[in-house]
């Protein structure tokens, strides 16, 4: 795969620069940090529909933890390259949802991934249900590359 | 899958002690983390295998990337957890292989992963053949958790 | 020192906005990261003055090393904050020159910050004079904060 | 100063190995991690001291946090160096002290540095005394290498 199928609908799109901090010694940006740009896209994704970390927190006594996580790397991103991330929704369960990740620099794909993310009590630790409202939306908001692994 | 299943054979051993910069703010190691704690077992289990990456690149003009990762989150590690890593090869091909970890804390499974490896060439970052002897080494060491995903 | 006088000229400010991945288990971004925010506004500043750091490296033949580093935590940054960064030059040596920042969230003060870098040889890593461009328009656009501690 | 004057008596010494992640593009390890293994020294050192992070937290309800960190560069570190850093306490006052790091390879000093720490309230940020216990057992381990800055 190195084609990348994009769902026609429910895309959202950010945009980030590669710090030099995150490349290694091979001169690229070293691939654990392709989940850290994947979170700083689902974080504003979230923002865009309505979600807020800090109000979930306070008023639902609920935390989001990942669950799984997976990237596949198509080319190699390099230092102050501008990256388009896209991100969608690709499955809503009672108690997990999956959010899907491409990444591009210009036309050129340079990864695609998913993570799974879990509702979870902040005190416990423990396996709660996504709030209605997050489901809703989120359901609302289902797409599908065909591409899920996980 | 909260069960773990390490091979019988072929699997080899180390240990680390999670550090307070890797946690964040819901007071767990951040996710992303455990890809570096997989590259560091990958590191000491390549060089127990007589790998040496420094004598790679310059012998054999030939670095080692990664090119799929995969990270299941069973329980959280926390800050100053001594973890141990198990690492085995479960798949060798002509210009590519896969290694998987499990993480414990005690008995507690902390996570379980997969990453694939693919050989390249330093300067133009083509894929190239794994060495002979790198291919021969691997084969022999291969297990197989039955777990595969990627 | 809760008080961060900032020059009244030659200074860039850029912004940037915290990730989750870089805060740590008392909840604020870690200390270790307020370095590579400094790094990130000292490379868009030397944009903004027209040095491109890979020209540099291929036409120069020179890399430039941070050779020491100082931080003053003022007030933490949490998860999910807008800071804006200001930078400006306040020495410039032969081989040397050192960058000074102050980071705010809205008008408080979060972080004071000065680092010094050398020009240096890639292959060899041997000090080298700074080019005669980069230190005319550095020396042209000297402040001083009065504050400096290196 | 490239010789680093380390105290004839309490000094802690711990020793790390350098992980691929923490390199960057030019081939060493990026500045920014230094901090992260002073505190990584620090974190083995006052666990030798008989400070617990964590029963502090619990018992004292108390947080120790980084005010301010210094480091100088003066060799670089590269992938798979096998560090020594040796770290000792150079200051004590009311609210916060000082520790001290240098950090070795073989017999070549690669950095050193300072970091200051306060005691605050977990919950509010706000100063606090540092406890009693700890003043007495910092103190009794005070050293001077005559080289504080901070």
């Amino acid at each position: 795969m190195n084609r990348v199928a994009i769902p026609a609908q429910g895309v959202f799109r950010t945009r980030l620069r590669t710090r030099f901090a995150e490349t290694d010694l091979q001169g690229v940006v070293h691939h654990s940090v392709y989940f850290v740009y994947f979170e700083q896209a689902r974080v504003e994704y979230f923002k865009h529909l309505g979600f807020d970390f800090w109000q979930l927190r306070r008023d639902g006594d609920l935390d989001i933890t990942v669950v799984e996580a997976y990237c596949k790397y198509l080319a190699p991103a390099r230092f102050d390259d501008e990256l388009e991330i896209a991100v969608w929704t690709s499955q809503v369960r009672r108690a997990r949802f999956t959010i899907e990740y491409s990444i591009y620099r210009g036309d050129t794909p340079i990864a695609w991934g998913q993570t799974v993310q879990a509702a979870i009590d902040p005190r416990t630790g423990r396996p709660r249900p996504i709030p209605d409202v997050m489901r809703r939306v989120l359901t609302a908001q289902l797409s599908d590359s065909g591409l899920s692994l996980i």
